[in-house]
């Protein structure tokens, strides 16, 4: 995993260079972002979803830079001071405190409508089928967007202001995380040319493992340790955010994530994965991480 | 024009459906900046533009709706306070003087991410085949991106800060206004099945045009009148923008826009296209607009 993370992190590289045509302190910016760090858990997702049938992964690579632009905007934008105003991001000084506030926010746009052209590349270089590469563009649209990741994003700074419940932290985290999780791992089955069942297989482990994500989120901010983590915990209960330890307790949210976990390896039982050998180590490793 | 105008934001209020499941604030503040008026330019030049090769209007209306969300999403995020800091739009109160800045950004973001699923739908509902909409994807996100749109803003924000010369001037004309108009034109073009040859003199129609309209852009800032142009005058002046009548001089730059108007319908002439007549008059119509 750690050679997809390394192929995925130099292929981010290249898909900004240097040479473009533009103002310095915007590139520059958009490279500092993405280049950041961070765990790649996306783009991962998306190769091993194709991997797991039997798709080439330099077909896939576009689509997980794709997920991983999509991701740095949606970040650079969170950490605004209009939003969550924070200064630091896996300890280094977040976008707008490097590049001050105008060029974050153009970065993160640019940043965002690059993720498209870098769907687009998997056709135009690696021959996936147009059909296919229109449905990744469909699918991301949607869910990156005010039905998905947007909107959990909304109704999660909306929560902030001390109005949730356990509908809308469904909701939150269902579209905050979850969206982008599920995009990730069927646009890889879709760049390997996946069929209707392998799709929904592979969708309905992204709901479980997205969901098993984010409670497992809340509970480190809870109990893990500031160190391995590279962020300050506690910081839902300073916010009044209402998690899942909230509503259901800390150990039956340990219980839950199990569950979630197995639920997810489940689902890709129910269709023909020829290799789901990655996927299922990716779930057991999510629901053990302590980062 | 008037009625393809109409058409276009109607297509563009069902498009933002008050049935989503998304956060109210969130869905209310992407319709309030779409449904805020503005002249609609750059869809009707889609429309105009495939039109003008013999396609249909419905095929090209998503396309339509598409530039108008990245245009719109474009100025939200400009009227920011970290970026141009403007309370008031089109004479009605910008989108974070309504809904807060957080919103505003999101809403932005939303915005240009359903601008991608409206291209697609050209494909979905209206047969467009998936290798034009695929190209119109790929424009949009170059024409948009850093590359484009955002690299212009960027430089323009720049340029505010007093370094303007010639050449970056012309850099941000190019790409602050220039690039949308162009993807409009050639994206009509696209997907009314237009050859190589068609889709080049659109793309020279829309380089002179989108220049002549910026040129004109400039001198009714310092000679128009705030009543009809909805805004205030003399703002380049105050903001020490440099701009083209700062280069050139009033009586060359009317000169100016003159013979981009001359060339961009020249560029027409030089290709195959049908019935060129609906472009040759908006071209005349911006020229002689006062607002």
């Amino acid at each position: 995993m750690a050679q997809i993370t390394e192929e995925v992190t130099q292929q981010l590289k290249t898909s900004i260079p240097d040479h473009w045509d533009v103002p310095s302190s915007l590139l520059e910016s958009m490279q500092y972002s993405l280049m950041a760090g961070g765990k790649r858990l996306r783009p991962l997702l998306v190769i091993a979803a194709a991997e797991a049938l039997g798709g080439s992964r330099a077909a896939a690579l576009p689509v997980a830079c794709a997920v991983e632009m999509v991701h740095t905007y949606s970040l650079i934008h969170d950490d605004l001071p209009a939003m969550d105003n924070d200064d630091y991001r896996r300890g280094k000084l977040t976008n707008h405190k490097v590049y001050g506030e105008a060029t974050a926010i153009m970065a993160g746009d640019a940043l965002l409508t690059h993720a498209f052209y870098s769907v687009v590349q998997a056709a135009r270089l690696h021959s996936v089928p147009a059909d296919a590469v229109l449905s990744i563009v469909e699918d991301l649209s949607v869910m990156a967007g005010a039905r998905g990741m947007v909107g959990g994003q909304m109704a999660d700074m909306e929560g902030e202001q001390g109005v949730t419940g356990l509908e809308q932290l469904q909701y939150i985290h269902l579209h905050k995380t979850g969206d982008l999780i599920v995009f990730s791992l069927v646009a890889g089955g879709r760049a390997a040319g996946g069929e209707p069942a392998q799709l929904e297989a592979l969708e309905r482990f992204g709901r479980d493992l997205g969901l098993a994500f984010q409670i497992q989120d809340d509970i480190l901010d809870l109990i893990g340790d500031e160190q391995k983590l590279g962020k300050k915990t506690q910081s839902d209960v300073e916010q009044q955010k209402v998690t899942y330890p909230y509503f259901l307790g800390m150990e039956r949210s340990l219980e839950e994530v199990e569950r979630l976990t197995a639920s997810a390896k489940g689902a890709l039982a129910s269709a023909n994965i020829p290799d789901p050998s990655r996927l299922l180590e990716i779930a057991d490793f999510l629901m053990k991480r302590d980062h």
